[in-house]
């Protein structure tokens, strides 16, 4: 008889503050798991950016095989885990209690499948190209596209199929294999980096400059009289260097995928929060086209712009089409981000009258989509801030500098607008919510509205919509009805604001896809225009520029994926 | 009649999903107010990172005096507002409704004063040092300072009055204040860093390698014939250099406190879980000695190192004497950075078996604690990681580089262990707990003592301790009561564990003061060692050392902070 109060007070003596304590043994634990993969991770990446920055440099003796070999390595072992985990994890009993429905969505993971396939066909011009040079080079070069291909078959189908998943067992196990992935996914990416952009400063200044700047960097020099000349060896070689913004977006969407995934494993979703919104893609529906044509607009005369400047810049050494391809590059640009930063704070402005509900439930996804968003614009920060000091505090002022101050300072504007934007369009709640109280209201107006003229005697401040013939002051008896009246009159109000929404985030992604597009395939103002080279010198401008543009390049690309999902919620 | 029901019906309407909502207005808008103020301080601090950068590289043509003034304008500024902050804010009615009791601990403040002590000796040694030659310089070298020297006095005393509070008036302005004087100090931070590294770059290849490393960075060169002759002014120089680490501590610390007091701005405290912990600081209590006498044996013996390392590497300039220096210089960080790696294990050990509950309140300073040592910890690991290829890739293979291969490794082991062991510290709950139930407990064991023998009665499984004389199985209605045994016998082993934690905390405290003193006074192995330089080239080893260590130093400072609380709570 004594024993129960006895173990029960005891019990409850151990914690005399707690408040309702909520964590079970798991909850606990979890940090501890967490921290050990997170440690793996931080030394893989360590060590292979170590392996990758020294590659690249010429003086040192690491070679590319090197870093070849390690990706390899660890390519081969996130392999085998992920057939681990689809044969062995997901198959247990109770592994997969919840499914997150904000991971993965739809189009993260159509787009993931369309990058993929060009990394796979990237890895058989890779293969083709070093295949043509078989005897003088190690076989690791020839190998490692081949793993790279098997490994992004494997990954693809294993993030279509568990992207949302939150699994319950084998938690350390997977948590480490997560961020074992995830730190081979960005491994591959700052390897990939790296290789564009020795290519990328060879090319532009193999006739330029010969000689003065070629020391720093490592490039694929012909080797003992092994050069690329026949035709396929060409084609294959210009080939994977076009399709490396497909390979460097693969691996950052798939990092983005796994992050979620690796926050999610363990996770205990509370089923009342736990709402799929079924939210169907209605392009065009509801919207007046001005956004989708505009954007259309901007798009096909930034491609135009984007081929001219290629063209003019890199065929042609007069200096002076160089200057006037500057100036249209520019121009083009100033004009596109001055639309692009007003839209957003048009839109930001509509939002403030928005009266839908903050949406602050626990979602990984939209934290994650956040955090990218901010980081990543700190590398198209860093350039602008860089080149802004170059123009300000250098002598010679001309057009072309002028231009490129205003460039910079617009640059910087639009990326805290559209960030702004952005994040207030995933805070709010979709309109599902409206239209599934929808018939439930009017069973209420119905009831209401048997006696009609007892709203509009009452709402005499409130409503110039509602004709009302009454004297003011009449409504003796009101009770703040000014919401009944709101609730009558918000859907117009609500759809026009709806449509202003979908057109702007239609625009903005349309701007973003031509931003993405012109630094992607090879647009570099920051190196034709000599004002930040000449300032800063070539070696820590090409720092500069190569460790931030990627950043800025992944900015465009998320933004697209986070206005899709703006643009679908609105 | 009808009215009542439908206004609480639709209102209802509006969330159909939603869960209790406890966002009040404020709330929901506490995060646009956050995101203004981190976008001023992300653009503030890229503008002080671009032109601290630009300053340091001799080719670029920004000056150091162009920083001095950008800083000292926002000095004003940041000292405007914590008078405006001082005077208006703070004394406004219901301002400051909650205290943040894990805020601002006394040993933080208590340390911010003193390295805010030796800042202020650093501004008079450099007003000196300016004034000496007064004419050939921009008034603003000598102005800085002195605003300075006002700034750390206004922001030090403010940080001393007001590192608690959780204001609940002028929310927006408050929050960009903070983020504008966090924004400062790591300016100061990043100018000082700079500086520093310049300076040391210089001292160290003056005689050595004299025109081929010294374009790269820019130092404080005799202009015009204006040299540093008098002994006085001499004594000024070397002076303010050996003042910078406590200079850039101090940044760093006010920083954290600030950042602390952004958080907690417009926060509100649940009372329930404000528990006040009165810990006292009681030194060498409960404590056998060992761990102080051993991590001061270290410290003393360290020091010493320290001093003959230095005079054996820059005095003589015998090849033989410097690799003897550095042979002594690596075994000792050895010897000290295995038995810390040793101790971590073992304290990770005891807290493996220690019952206390994890405490898993909100807790802004702990989470900034945590970000902080696994933040501050990538920087020795990048250093480690790319010492370690460097002495695996290259050939000729010493003594020297086996020492220097164990004492990279072992750095990254030693970082890990600490990190786990720490974060593992700062997770439980203080002992007071313990204490405040003794006396509750002891009731109820007054309670079960009257029949002493039905207790020990039924412990027959699970008791050593206890002479059990009945045989098993006795005791029929046995309902679990292997809880009360062992919180009888709990005391003893908590006394047990708890000294052990506590010997632990204070030996790694005491490691960790030598192995920042090392790094902070002036030890860089990283260039006596030639191993690197050569293998990386100067530039790109300094560029790498230079970045990477003052986030080095930083970690040893922070973690000492940091065990100071873990031997306080243990």
């Amino acid at each position: 008889m004594t024993e129960e109060p006895v173990q029960t007070d005891s019990s409850l003596g151990h914690h005399p503050h707690s408040p309702p304590l909520t964590h079970n043994p798991k909850e606990i634990w979890k940090k501890g798991g967490r921290m050990f993969s997170v440690l793996l991770a931080i030394n893989l990446v360590l060590l292979a950016c170590t392996l990758v920055s020294s590659a690249a440099f010429n003086q040192v003796a690491v070679h590319d095989y090197d870093v070849f070999f390690m990706l390899t390595i660890v390519m081969l072992i996130c392999i085998a885990w992920i057939l681990f985990y689809l044969i062995v994890t997901a198959k247990r009993q109770n592994a997969i209690l919840y499914k997150d429905s904000h991971a993965g969505p739809v189009w993260l993971r159509g787009g993931l499948v369309l990058f993929a396939i060009f990394t796979l066909v990237m890895d058989v011009f890779k293969t083709g190209y070093y295949s043509s040079f078989y005897n003088c080079l190690s076989a690791i070069k020839i190998i490692y596209p081949i793993v790279q291909a098997v490994f992004v078959i494997v990954q693809t189908y294993f993030l279509w199929i568990s992207a949302k998943d939150c699994i319950h067992v084998h938690l350390n196990v997977t948590r480490c294999g997560l961020m074992l992935t995830l730190t081979t996914n960005l491994a591959v990416w700052m390897s990939a980096v790296t290789d564009e952009s020795v290519h990328k400063s060879h090319t532009k200044f193999q006739n330029t400059t010969e000689g003065t700047h070629r020391w720093i960097m490592k490039g694929n020099l012909p080797i003992n009289g092994c050069s690329c000349n026949s035709q396929i060896c060409q084609i294959f070689q210009s080939g994977y260097f076009w399709l490396y913004p497909f390979n460097i977006e693969y691996s950052l969407f798939a990092s983005a995928m796994l992050y979620v995934m690796w926050k999610n494993v363990g996770r205990l979703i509370d089923h009342h929060t736990h709402h799929i919104h079924q939210l169907k893609f209605r392009l065009f529906r509801k919207t007046f086209f001005v956004g989708i044509v505009l954007g259309l607009f901007i798009l096909v005369s930034g491609l135009a712009v984007l081929i001219v400047y290629e063209v003019q810049v890199n065929t042609s050494g007069q200096p002076d089409k160089k200057n006037e391809a500057l100036i249209m590059y520019y121009t083009f640009n100033i004009v596109c981000l001055s639309l692009m930063s007003l839209v957003c704070i048009g839109g930001s402005i509509v939002y403030r009258f928005d009266k839908r509900d903050m949406d602050h439930h626990k979602n990984p996804t939209r934290t994650l989509d956040m955090a990218l968003l901010l980081g990543a614009a700190l590398g198209q920060y860093a350039i602008s801030y860089y080149s802004i000091v170059a123009v300000v505090a250098s002598t010679p002022r001309d057009a072309v500098s002028a231009l490129n101050l205003t460039y910079s300072l617009l640059m910087i504007a639009q990326h805290t607008f559209q960030n702004i934007f952005i994040i207030e369009g995933l805070h709010r709640q979709p309109p599902e919510d409206d239209h599934k109280i929808h018939p439930h209201r009017k069973d209420l107006y119905g009831l209401t509205f048997v006696n009609i003229n007892a709203v509009s005697l009452r709402v005499p401040e409130s409503s110039s919509a509602l004709p009302s013939p009454l004297p003011h002051g009449q409504g003796a008896v009101a009770i703040q009805p000014s919401d009944v009246v709101q609730s009558i009159m918000v859907p117009k109000k609500v759809k026009w604001r709806r449509k202003f929404l979908k057109e702007i985030s239609l625009f903005l992604l349309l701007c973003n896809i031509i931003l993405w597009i012109m630094p992607a395939f090879g647009a570099r103002p920051q190196f034709d225009n000599v004002k930040e080279l000449n300032f800063y010198g070539y070696s820590m401008w090409a720092a500069i520029v190569d460790i931030c543009l990627p950043f800025g390049i992944f900015y465009r690309m998320h933004a697209v994926a986070s206005l899709l999902e703006v643009y679908i919620m609105s």
